[in-house]
């Protein structure tokens, strides 16, 4: 049993030992941020299961995910748990580890390049930059109760993962900590997939920027002066390809 | 010319397109935080550079090693600047970008596997676990200005690269900041190689630790709760090896 980074997207960007699993698996298991690139790395003959339909991530749903691990960690086949970006960063990898875990199921947990610094830079834009942003913090939108926002740690660049259902509050969160109004900020939909889109403007209008172009989850959102240097190194970035909206 | 994360060390926490780009290379100029491991992966005819050598980063040596990469690129030949972790996070990736534009030299930036991550994972230490964790702060050790630190983000799980020569101060002014002295804290010396150490301290007897274990850069500083997970998951994660001091 492998509980497996996918990466951000782009299959050029999967780890060469998760490639190797996936080409060799019988069942890969995988949620909604998985992009269809990466899945075609999969064996001509390997069972494809989306559990991301199975639901968004609420603890009834991922009982079941976990359950569903173990039935098939057990069956003596060879088996991919395959979670979007790296398992170990708001990936719940640790959680279904601890699953098998208490079923007595061996596994190995392989790390994977992380949407929270490669979507950004499939952007353009580098968390950090001498002399501009040496510090980052990373968080969540996604919250266990409902509209309840956590804590955002102060930090040069800040980057957002599953926030697209509350920018405006993420935003009003980050002013009222102290960001300026006019921090540049972006939102990177399908950061890395051939369909990626950016959205470039200030913390005070991310919100609708965000809304006029319709960008959707999956999506990272950054905020910080180092959103300046998308001008200059979007182009530059590895991914098969990118469109800039504004 | 591509500027290439190398991943946290081990060979198959390179990307598909690292490896790819590695394999065809002509001329590889790395630094020193690449692993021996991973240099195994250039073809038998690409000649490998450690500019490394040139210094430890500081700016004279910087502005040598841009203007190396600018008389490579120019050459004619493949040639990959490949860069501990991700290019982009403490990598001087983006510097290196801006010195090749000016140039007028096309590049490609390739993300990578960060070591702020991977090596806490190597570590059995997941960055964020639900009801426990759920904000990051990465930050950097190494200053500009010598002896001052950076700013640190208050965040559930801080993770410090290049910071073991103010292990001590990091962790001052992490109490000083809030954090509580029996924080579990942990360091990771050449996390995912094949000679990977831990060791595992609180936040009050980290610098001892580190100093009793003569733990020595590249490391990484991990504080936080998450990081008692390290006796549950520490064997379960993929590297070549890892061998536990305390």
């Amino acid at each position: 049993m492998y509980i497996v980074g996918a990466g951000p997207g782009d299959p050029g960007l999967l780890t060469v030992r998760a490639l190797r699993l996936l080409e060799s698996a019988d069942v890969v298991l995988h949620d909604y941020l998985v992009s269809g690139d990466v899945l075609a790395s999969c064996g001509p003959l390997t069972h494809v299961i989306d559990v991301g339909k199975i639901g968004h991530g609420h603890q009834t749903e991922q009982d079941d995910i976990e359950r569903l691990l173990v039935t098939y960690a057990r069956s003596g086949l060879s088996v991919v748990r395959l979670k979007g970006g790296d398992p170990l960063l708001f990936g719940r990898g640790a959680e279904e580890a601890y699953a098998l875990r208490s079923a007595g199921v061996p596994f190995e947990i392989v790390p994977g390049v992380s949407s929270a610094l490669a979507a950004p830079a499939a952007a353009g834009i580098p968390l950090t930059m001498r002399g501009e942003a040496r510090s980052v913090a990373i968080v969540t939108g996604h919250c266990a109760g409902r509209g309840r926002l956590p804590e955002i740690p102060f930090a040069d660049t800040t980057v957002v993962l599953m926030g697209m259902s509350q920018v405006a509050a993420i935003a009003e969160s980050l002013i009222a900590a102290g960001h300026a109004c006019d921090t540049p900020a972006a939102a990177v939909e399908r950061g890395t997939w051939i369909d990626q889109r950016v959205v470039v403007a200030t913390l005070g209008t991310l919100a609708d920027a965000v809304a006029t172009h319709r960008i959707q989850a999956p999506a990272v959102l950054v905020v910080g002066e180092t959103v300046r240097h998308h001008a200059q190194l979007a182009g530059a970035v590895w991914c098969e390809a990118a469109r800039e909206l504004a």
